[in-house]
């Protein structure tokens, strides 16, 4: 396994998902709980094809092979280094066959797969806008933290071109920016149907939310239950457990 | 007290907060939770002057002068009765030196009032549109329900023209038209600035939010922390309790 490991720095970690793995950099963008909530959150069947807009190391892509039927998964990435750590990651958990990673801008996606060409659009998209924090001096870092190659305009713009009629996006983001993505997906026609907003602690405010858009769906957006991340206690909350670890009969031992 | 009744039906109900009181109609619309928890989330300081668009019995105008320090409230009504008993309802609190009642079209308000004439402008806008739920055949109800007279469109649009730069909008409306609330804010340059979803109970799904927008501001929202309106005993939360009765030290007695 340790033979997919190519330059310093990397090394392989568990996703905790029936064995999965993903080579990663210290020095660069590590998955967090978004990717893993964001993957676990996509409903796909086995007729769905899924892009993933700004794939990064792959963890969203790998994930959503585990999580979902989807035939088949195409991650695309603008940095040459997580691009090829992604294909390797791909490679190592024997992927190849559902899961395409493709090395490009985003922005550029419709043009090589066609228009109306995925079902499943799904995106962690940069957070930051370049008004926002220190820009890393890494690239790899910087593009996938900060607005550096891709804007949300320009993700949401994508996922419409992608989508086929009914075809639906989802998305982890700040709650910050709610606002604006909204409005981007509404002035792309992609319609907000589901929001969960993720919290810390429970009665506490939320960092982050999901989304799902439709493309073409009339108005009316349902907001599901808050998704509560830690107990008062410090650990996390029986929903985050069974999403990491899945429903584990020998919990009932504790 | 009783001579401001005018009709068969009228009734007058305590608002629970410093005595005041409102006349209601039996078969028209009564005030429930959320006009109390939008009054409560309005901030206003001396120098503000506020409008409420579509005052109905006047309920938020009449909260609103105990709530805040406002020199002047304006509330705009189109139901020739809702208006009745709003005027009614002010000088039954001896409020007319604060609160001034029109009859008219909100979205004609401007044109009454000046562009640009208004700091705060609140509105517990009607939560259907023509296509949901049965109207009412009593138009007064039509009107307080349904988009009858009125779209959200028509009272973003009207509260932009009225607010002065930086002035806000504070409106309390039904999460299942979040999308279009937000989408209608930005596109009228009223920038979503804070949100704080309203839930029944904690950890189930909010059905209404406030929302405070700012004319002219730059992007990013807050989401305040849940605001949860029932223990899971059933009873009022503290917060509500705090919302409806005051901070009441008797409570230690309990």
């Amino acid at each position: 396994m340790y033979s997919f490991l190519k330059y310093p720095g990397e090394h392989i970690d568990d996703l905790l998902c029936k064995g999965l793995k993903i080579i990663q950099h210290q020095n660069s963008y590590r998955f967090a709980i978004d990717a893993v909530l964001l993957a676990n959150f996509v409903k796909a069947g086995r007729q769905d094809k899924i892009m993933d807009l700004g794939t990064g190391s792959g963890v969203i892509a790998i994930l959503l092979s585990a999580k979902t039927d989807a035939k088949e998964i195409v991650g695309i990435e603008i940095s040459q280094e997580a691009f090829d750590r992604a294909v390797r990651s791909v490679k190592m958990n024997k992927l190849q066959e559902r899961i395409k990673i493709v090395h490009g801008d985003l922005k550029e996606s419709a043009n090589i797969y066609g228009r109306q060409s995925f079902s499943v659009v799904v995106t962690n998209p940069p957070y930051m806008t370049l008004n926002e924090g220190k820009i890393s001096p890494n690239p790899d870092l910087a593009i996938a933290r900060h607005e550096v190659a891709t804007s949300l305009q320009d993700v949401v713009k994508a996922a419409w071109e992608l989508l086929t009629f009914g075809g639906r996006l989802y998305m982890v983001y700040r709650t910050v920016r709610l606002a604006d993505a909204i409005y981007e997906m509404k002035a792309q026609d992609l319609e907000p149907k589901i929001l969960r907003f993720i919290h810390p602690k429970a009665g506490n405010r939320p960092n982050l939310f999901l989304a799902m858009a439709q493309k073409g769906a009339g108005p009316g957006v349902k907001i599901l239950p808050p998704l509560v991340v830690y107990n008062n206690d410090g650990n996390y909350t029986d929903e985050i457990k069974e999403i990491y670890f899945g429903k584990q009969p020998e919990d009932k031992n504790d």
